[in-house]
């Protein structure tokens, strides 16, 4: 079934493959990915659409001599798989097994990590200037997506890399072309190209004046004449061109043939290059290729019928919970308005984009410019309320400060996929985001323990009382509290809530993992006999000074429970109150360490950081034993 | 001698006003402006160049109903004095006076704060939102600099507007046309279109067809004509075409009757628009026109002769001995190279490029590509030398995590203008660095004392013992200890410096704050009689526990010190040690509270955070007193 690809276990055994040989390593590779997927889910669509893409710089090029950087990593796949990784790739994603996305120390052919979009560019720059100075020779290759090709740091690097003589290839992979809806200049501006005059021009001619049949000799001869075969079309291209890169395509990249021909001919042209090649997501797979936006990141499904495998059932998510409930918001408050940076469907802001298609904005994968935007928007008097994964909230850290917080402006933060975030590994964490945002003045912080207090903290957010808020919740499945249609009520700004009354040591908690703080004390209770007073904490700012006092009159010892960074975030709050306020009380932290934390399940990430139930009640009984 | 500008108390007091009374109502702005920042310095060269801009913006709109946003806002005097602040400006940057900067909340004529760069599209783009929802009819203006137009913010601004239906008017005032090698290709790029073959062919034209004294008249006919006077040059402006923004000009931006004429015109077309004025920096003031690096914030200066008030004397700035430390160390090591964002001057690294041509980087403001970068050039074998303000640091929070931290690359990060700035205010505090990034692992945190501290830290974060490290240090003067040429010395990471032993009250401090702190511990001693502890912590990350642990040991009360934000930094890391290991010791912080701090002097701020030495040993003698 694997015959050729059996035999590939670096891209040195790529080198004496003919053609043919290599079409049909992209099928293997192909079948090889989806039958993993299958039973194991990653991101299937986009690796399905670079597979030519993988082998042909593998043939072209050789690294990790010459530097491929994958931009974002989804696509990436193939390549993992032709460079010594095809056994582990059956264990992608998983504990112990190869992270989805492309990592130094996984392998010398990534020669650079990525996970967050658009820093291919620059980084692919900077490898391409160190080995210069260094007088190695090599090539620099920074395969980029459409979609990260829109973030600003993209074109920071495009633009720093324009003006150098840097033997930089960027190989545009733009397989969004079909997409009818541009939501951005920038793939208006690919759009045209692809479906210009001039490119339809020359695509008839060529195809008038030889028969579909003939192509492929024509190529060949094409081939021969550099010039003639790079469609270089200044009319429309230009926005590369400006910038200092030379424009060739655009190109079929899921055809092998043209591909190879195409990289073996940039190779030695001096400078920077751009290399625009159109793929189709999902290529070579029906279901895929047919409904490419749900096939990002499919899930489980059977490979021969692509019918998914059946939802596990369980609680809704958090990002359904807040979906419906803004969107109920937004009818009774006009000034609601949501903004997402190309998560429409990630962050649930589908739901309210349907009833109220005016009032959310899809900015593309533009962190930073989906923050100012918000606060432009709240300084002309909306309430917008800005959706952004914990992570990528960390590319608009200055936009927090400098554009709301400064200036007061109240823009609403929901914070998806905010602590352990499992399979998608250390890129995609979110740990940072209560440490690093608590010191920014005029900003509230809150995290709720289910999906009825997510409810209910939006709902209060949108009030008067409250300033700009971020709102964190986890990624994937609530609690299963009852929670829709329920009757909105207010929570108190900054104030905690009493879960459990109890003594000698207090847990104070923030977000979801208050749950398994309240099986602790139901646990200690049981187990020691003990009654633990539990604070469900709600804010990491402002802080509940009150319940902290209450905690240190009744308890010797403090717990404090995240799913973030311990240094920093509610660990450090409390700490500092602590200290000034309460010396003679010792505070413990149960949170994300101070190490980066790599793929497995989340319950596995969890255990790891020892913020599991069973971790937190050891370290309960532990000083009860002292 | 202000006989007009004393007339204009707001921007309808213009609107009667002649073309040839605006003209002098230009001249005295700019004697006004001149005469001001001669004796209260400011940024001068960028304000003179956009009077222009400014009176024809407020003949031509109606502000506050339409909506101008000046980007970084340097360029905004004119704006300032011709909106009821005319008096006011006399007090530009001082304590209780106008801030540098467009603020919100210092009058409604600035409808978005600025001070950093690249904001302005983002804001406007979302402002003209949010009045197109609301039915209100406005103008929505971003006058943005060539410099800030390179930020990846702005593109992703452009981007996104670019296909909306905003009436949006966005313009680049390019005053740096004149720099004979661009640094970036945006700049080449707007190089080409103002002398390139079609634009001069254009030109020359027009003068061959006139003579130079009928250009008036010949302009006056082609207003006539929008579609004529409009240069819209398809071939070389197509950067901004590409993404949807219809192109006019370059059009001189200091001739006001042509500034005027176009505004009048787009203000009728509809969709973004962006409109290319070519300026003068320091225009109308023949030293800064000359030279417009030196005139872009001269200090005082003597406003007949153009000679600047003699310099102060006293210690070199923390910059000079980064530069030229910096350069001392290239020498002996050849993976060092620099990397800044736009600040060659402002960071010093010109020591270095004058020295190292070719291993010294000025990637643009573009903050995140330049730390990307870094980690790019750090992967291929160089040890990057990265500085940046440390304010502005703030937009590269998550290329620091993930590109730098995640992949444990070495890179070293020198952030200038470290705590509080004075002048600039509150958009250049650099308040958060400690704080922010402490909680982010693979990385060190350090500050030095004094000029020595900070060559030999530099000089020890080279070595291989050392992780990627943050080198914080304040604008302005060193504290005058001897530095040049004094052999290196290796500062053992994450070790404090005992600079005084005692006891009762323990003083743990990190940075330059550290010589108030040794002041307060010799005035104890003089006047409580009481030596205290003090160490120089020298590191946030790692904090030296030891350290700690001798001051819970030897003092009940423990009091941090730092010029930063007190919420999570120094104090934060102490805090979180203290009361997990020695509950019973009382942490008392001195640092930047929890709101933002406006323009004034550096004394004065520090005052007003209670950071000065007598606010400090004022908190001792309380202790004391306890």
């Amino acid at each position: 079934m694997y015959d050729l690809l059996n035999t590939i276990s670096s891209p040195a055994d790529l080198k004496n493959l003919s053609t043919g040989q290599l079409e049909q390593l992209c099928s293997e590779i192909r079948e090889y990915i989806i039958s993993c997927c299958a039973h194991n889910p990653g991101h299937l669509g986009s690796s399905l659409g670079a597979v030519e893409i993988a082998v042909a710089l593998h043939k072209v090029f050789d690294a990790p001599q010459d530097k491929i950087i994958w931009d974002v990593g989804h696509q990436a796949y193939a390549h993992k798989i032709i460079t010594g990784r095809r056994e582990e790739f059956m264990h992608n994603r998983e504990k112990g097994g190869l992270s989805g996305f492309p990592k130094r120390g996984e392998s010398p052919y990534d020669s650079f990590g990525t996970g967050h979009a658009s820093t291919s560019i620059s980084a692919a720059h900077g490898m391409a200037v160190a080995d210069s100075l260094q007088d190695i020779n090599a090539s620099h290759i920074a395969v980029i997506g459409d979609g990260a090709m829109s973030g600003g740091l993209a074109f920071e690097g495009l633009n720093n890399a324009g003006v150098s003589k840097s033997n930089l290839l960027v190989i545009l992979n733009d397989n969004r072309i079909s997409i009818d809806v541009p939501t951005d200049a920038m793939h208006r501006h690919l759009m045209r190209i692809t479906s210009g005059v001039r490119y339809n021009r020359i695509k008839s001619n060529i195809w008038r004046r030889l028969g579909a049949g003939k192509l492929r000799n024509f190529l060949q001869d094409l081939t021969r004449s550099t010039k003639k075969f790079l469609l270089h079309n200044s009319e429309t291209v230009s926005m590369f061109d400006a910038l200092g890169f030379r424009y060739f395509g655009p190109v079929n990249g899921n055809d092998l043939k043209q591909v190879l021909s195409i990289l073996k001919r940039l190779k030695n042209i001096d400078g920077p290059k751009i290399l625009h090649l159109v793929t189709v997501k999902g290529y070579g797979y029906t279901p895929a290729e047919e409904n490419p936006e749900v096939w990002h990141a499919p899930g489980m499904f059977d490979p021969e019928t692509g019918e998914p495998n059946p939802a596990k059932g369980g609680p809704e998510r958090y990002q359904k919970v807040f979906g419906e409930t803004i969107t109920e918001l937004a009818a009774f408050d006009g000034r609601i308005v949501g903004v997402t940076p190309a998560m429409l469907r990630g962050s649930s802001l589908d739901i309210m984009k349907a009833v109220f298609p005016d009032r959310v904005f899809d900015v593309g994968i533009a962190e930073g410019h989906a923050v100012t935007f918000s606060a432009g928007l709240a300084a002309a008097g909306m309430l917008p309320v800005c959706n952004i994964y914990s992570s990528f909230m960390q590319r608009a850290y200055d936009n927090l400060v400098h554009d709301v917080a400064m200036q007061d402006l109240k823009v609403i933060f929901c914070l998806d996929r905010a602590g352990l975030v499992g399979e998608d590994g250390a890129t995609h964490q979110g740990a940072f985001d209560m440490a690093a945002f608590r010191s920014i003045p005029n900003m509230a912080i809150a995290s709720p323990l289910n999906e009825l207090e997510l409810r209910n903290m939006l709902f209060s957010a949108t009030q008067q009382d409250y300033p700009s808020t971020i709102i964190r919740y986890p990624r994937g499945s609530g609690e299963g509290v009852t929670w829709r249609s329920v009757p909105f009520e207010k929570v108190p700004l900054g104030k905690a809530v009493l879960l459990n009354e109890g003594g000698k040591v207090a847990i104070l908690s923030v977000g979801p993992i208050g749950n398994g703080c309240a099986r602790v004390v139901a646990e200690a209770k049981k187990r020691l006999g003990a009654d633990l007073l539990h604070y469900d904490m709600r804010f990491v700012k402002p802080i509940d000074t009150e319940a902290i006092d209450d905690a240190c009159r009744k308890a010797s010892v403090i717990l404090t429970a995240e799913d973030g960074a311990a240094i920093g975030g509610l660990h450090g709050a409390v700490s500092e109150y602590v200290s000034e306020n309460h010396p003679g009380i010792k505070v413990v932290a149960v949170g994300i360490p101070d190490r980066f934390i790599d793929q497995a399940t989340v319950k596995q990430q969890y255990e790891e950081c020892e913020m599991g139930w069973e971790n937190i009640l050891q370290k309960v009984t532990e000083i009860f034993g002292n």
